[in-house]
């Protein structure tokens, strides 16, 4: 097996159901949401990123191992993985855009790395850079395999990116070094924080060089035994609590859950191993079934950064980590591939639209790490752990520059192929270019106003023969209307959620789509005690919430009438904005308990309510925010 | 001003509206449920509590400086404070009960403490053993000052409590010495979590020597300039947000709030500053207006044991740590006396009876450390964090002996004396002995089944001129019977919550009174979301939970019918239980988020329903738990 050139994130070696597109295969229209993302990402996000590795010493930490540089070791003790994250963002867009601004940034970051990489292959600018620390002496906390794995990461996308491979080389010598130290016969231990097992995968991808693939599996077959030894935090916190093939519940650090997840499902792909990847769709459905947030966030708990027991899910103190939904959209993309469910893609649309998007603001420049279903009016927003503003950057900064890497590759998603044909799997308006089954040039021109509008069209051509199109029809969606050059087609929409329409398509054709965009109440399972008697509002893909700079009315007074829900008012920007009538019930005293079954409330009031998308909350400065919004109805 | 020999927990030496009375003036019936759980205190939470000081290497840490011990440091570096409270607790048991049988162990703790106190009275066991830490140089986390108060307050108890006064000396010279490190003149800094404040401010009160108050007045005028210097933390966690004056809400680590609370008001008490007991008015509307829990706990937050914003109070992942309720407690004592208010003594009686109640066995050995008000079906119990049940012992073991020191003195807080009269603050059965405003003396002899039975029976008797017994009736005593000699008496409730009645008692006189026992609902204030839809019950001061023990229905799909609430059933031990009936609705689908305005479940099927008392819970193994209940009514 050879590795895929130009291949966009976790393109697996192995057959999959469904193979992903190349990076420059796949195209996002710089009108739709995803392009304007992707176009805002690069003019802002990116720069902001490279801008603060310099401030908060990221780079500075390597120049000091190189005297150059006399300040103290800056940051936590992992912040080599900003620079990681950042430089994997830069290859991903290099290779998007081939915009050739990046480079100098690229041959900084290459050239103090080269120079401070040890002659084996070490690599850690904290730990060379601190007189008491040892090497691998405390991987529960010292996070060097985590480093060692956004290095390696930002090394392969740069190289797919660009086909540069001096960033590549250096990843490879850390990654020899992790195979003599930790590889078979060496060293039984692994990292405190997963990360490192799928980017050997990756590594193992780019390379073809198999040992890569077995340190990751041995990563994988080793954790849970316990090997990090007890701590406070718990075994569940670094993911240590049993073996992997034994887990059947998302528990513990989210973000190291998924980034595990993750891993185990690239070594369950490239090493043929179903039983792995049937864990793993355990693993998935406790996450999604129990523990998921309605805008696709992960992690219910600000202490330890965990997820919660089945249904504890606060809107208020959703932790909900930008790097979680992150994680768990990576997880996905792997998941669909490896098995060529549609319940993957439907997951990371969610996220992308709601968690994933609202943890950048309208700027491209601040960002939330935590990512709260609820803001109370009267919240204490001074500390980084719950501020009421994204922050321009966190002492603990993975968040931004995960978001960098993960939107610069944005267009690496929309699209897979397989031995039947082509499917959409994010509908979005831009250009698919790949091939059909037969190896012949086909071409996809989605248009549309998605996910604002229902209507979508798609140009087809290409093939020698006949292939599929399979446009995978969102589980909301319950009526698409689907015509073929105007005409009404017989295919329907099948139970596994895609729409299969097979042609010949050689002299082109047009499909017209139209989605049902009617506003949805959602309600919660009856056992999310948190947001009982409330429901959540959505509109296509896309979560709502009320936010107070909308009200005159106190956010937390508003009542929605279920039967009355509120409707997009006219076009105000590119996203659709909900308006309607309410009811709002003030306390009527001031006691927190009263005797009586119900709370004391002033009679209800018509009020006007306006419902944004939930991603564009808190850019307009600190105010009162919920998603779930308490209705006029029984609880249940 | 002399102290006030025998005095119990915080006897103030300038004259305050209400004065406690001495700590051998009220004894609580063995049969009362205060009085049973003094035994059980007695039998076993102190004995519980000194074994553990033993095996939890807490005696060894001192031994080690004296050469007498090998082992390595144990636990954490503020472990000294766990023998503080142990030796506390024994204190006021000694002066309660004359038991003695602590005199060993005593002995063996100040023999220690006597020997390994460095020459100018430093006594820390984990600075003095700790090759690289420096006296007093990292306040904000060494807790240095919150040992040497620990050890000051147990010093104070065991020599009000026996005359014992080898363990003053010692914390004389301790305060000595943080006088002349820290007093006027010295070093202005304070430590990382407030406690010497009281400490100080208790020493003052038992020597008479100034500079321990004035000390104590210092640090209360220096907290919140910031001196502590940055921390990821931030200063709300060590409440060095805002100067204490300036405060006015009730934020951040919610014990050293609270204890910092108690210091502020005792400060306030002794030098007459009312504006500063103004501000402690405020903080305690703050946190009792919207952040405390039904059962009287504090902190919402398990992330850096916080108070949440107000109205931020989820049942399920309440931290409601055991510390907070007993701090609460203790500040509520303090705020009672200064100000003679009633609302004070409630939420103290609210406390006792089910946060802090709850948090001990019926063996009186295992101990919660966090008081949730739920535990969902599922719950990982695994962790220290949110354990399924109580533990025997902690890492950080501060709330067993917290427990002990507090129920060894709890005849203290029963009853005040005004130069009106007596007043009885806590209902409970028992006997107080002391005098009336001439000075002669007078007797109280309470009868009655109290907080299970509303029938009450009070013996009055002695003093030579007429002279006014005040009892305090609960809140929720909406309408009392009361006769004196079997009359009903025209004094009516006041609205201070005292039923007041002065006569000329010195024949004796048998008062009688009647508090309404129904069943209540109570509903929380509509801003409180994560409860929305549901009902609390309560009868007289106890607070009820659905128990899964108690069930065939799964707990969560338990609704209560508000015009049905559970009554008593026959009697079960001494305490009561609810039984009756209500409707169970199971979850319909699995899915976590379904379209439409209201959560899918199956047809409502009446089930049984036993609510126990919630401080009863979890004594039958791991199992669901739940204070609020879902109703069948509209949320609101």
């Amino acid at each position: 097996m050879t590795a895929i050139p130009r291949s966009g994130p976790a393109a697996p070696l192995r057959p999959t159901p469904l193979r992903p597109l190349r990076l420059d295969e796949v195209e996002l229209s710089p009108e739709s949401q995803l392009g304007r993302w992707q176009q805002l990402n690069r003019s802002a996000t990116i720069p902001h990123c490279v801008t603060n590795l310099e401030s908060s010493g990221v780079l500075d930490n390597f120049r000091r191992l190189l005297g150059e540089s006399d300040k103290p070791f800056t940051g936590f003790w992992f912040a080599d993985s900003d620079l990681g994250k950042t430089l994997e963002a830069v290859g991903w867009e290099t290779g998007r855009s081939g915009d050739p601004s990046w480079k100098s940034f690229l041959d900084t970051a290459a050239d103090l790395m080269e120079r401070a990489q040890a002659d084996d292959g070490y690599l850690d600018s904290y730990v060379q850079g601190t007189p008491d620390a040892v090497r691998w002496d405390n991987l529960k906390w010292s996070h060097e395999m985590y480093v060692a794995g956004h290095l390696i990461q930002a090394a392969v996308a740069v190289h797919r990116g660009s086909g540069d491979d001096r960033l590549l080389a250096i990843a490879r010598r850390v990654a020899d070094l992790l195979v003599a130290t930790f590889g078979e016969g060496a060293r039984d231990l692994y990292d405190g924080h997963p990360e490192v097992e799928t980017a050997l995968v990756e590594l193992y991808r780019e390379t073809g060089h198999e040992p890569y693939l077995q340190l990751a599996k041995r990563q994988i077959d080793l954790r849970g035994q316990g090997l990090l030894g007890e701590d406070r935090f718990g075994p569940q916190y670094f993911q240590d609590h049993a073996p992997v093939r034994e887990t059947t519940e998302a528990i513990g650090h989210s973000v190291r859950h998924l980034y595990l997840a993750a891993g185990a499902t690239d070594v369950a792909v490239e090493t043929g191993d179903t039983e792995l990847l049937e864990v793993m769709k355990k693993l998935w459905h406790s996450a999604f079934a129990t523990k998921v947030y309605v805008t696709g966030a992960h992690g219910s708990r600000h202490r330890d950064e965990a997820y919660g027991d089945p249904y504890e899910l606060p809107p208020d103190r959703a932790y909900a980590e930008t790097c979680a939904s992150i994680a768990a959209f990576q997880w996905g993309w792997r998941m669909l591939l490896a098995t060529g469910d549609a319940q993957y893609a439907e997951e990371m649309e969610r996220a992308l639209y709601n968690a994933i998007a609202a943890s950048t603001s309208q700027s491209g420049t601040e960002f939330f790490y935590s990512n709260p279903l609820q803001l109370r009016t009267g919240h204490d927003g001074s500390t980084e752990d719950s501020p009421d503003q994204r922050l321009s950057w966190y002492a603990c900064a993975c968040c931004p520059p995960n978001l960098a890497r993960l939107v610069a590759s944005l267009q690496a998603y929309v699209a897979t192929t397989s031995e039947a044909g082509v499917q959409l799997q994010l509908l979005t308006a831009g250009a698919v270019r790949t091939t059909a089954p037969d190896g012949s040039p086909v071409e996809l021109r989605v248009s549309g106003g998605y996910p604002w509008d229902g209507e979508l069209g798609i140009e087809v051509s290409g093939g020698t023969a006949p292939w599929e199109l399979a446009v995978r029809i969102p589980a909301w969606a319950s009526e698409v209307q689907v015509a073929v050059d105007g005409t009404p087609v017989e295919e329907a929409v099948g139970s596994d959620s895609y729409l299969r329409i097979t042609r010949d398509w050689s002299a082109g054709a047009r499909v017209s789509l139209v989605l049902p965009m009617q506003v949805r109440a959602i309600a919660p399972h009856p056992r999310v005690d948190a947001v009982r008697g409330c429901l959540a509002l959505a509109r296509g893909p896309v979560v709502y919430c009320l936010e107070q700079a909308d009200h005159d009315a106190v956010v937390e007074d508003i009542r929605l009438v279920p039967g009355e829900l509120p409707q997009p008012r006219d076009v105000d920007g590119p996203d659709v904005v909900l308006t309607g009538s309410g009811v709002a019930v003030a306390p009527e005293v001031d006691e927190l308990y009263v005797p009586g079954a119900a709370p004391r409330t002033t009679s209800p009031q018509p009020v006007d309510i306006t419902a944004i998308p939930y991603y564009r909350w808190a850019n307009r400065g600190p105010n009162a925010m919920r998603v779930w919004i308490p209705t006029t109805e029984k609880a249940v």
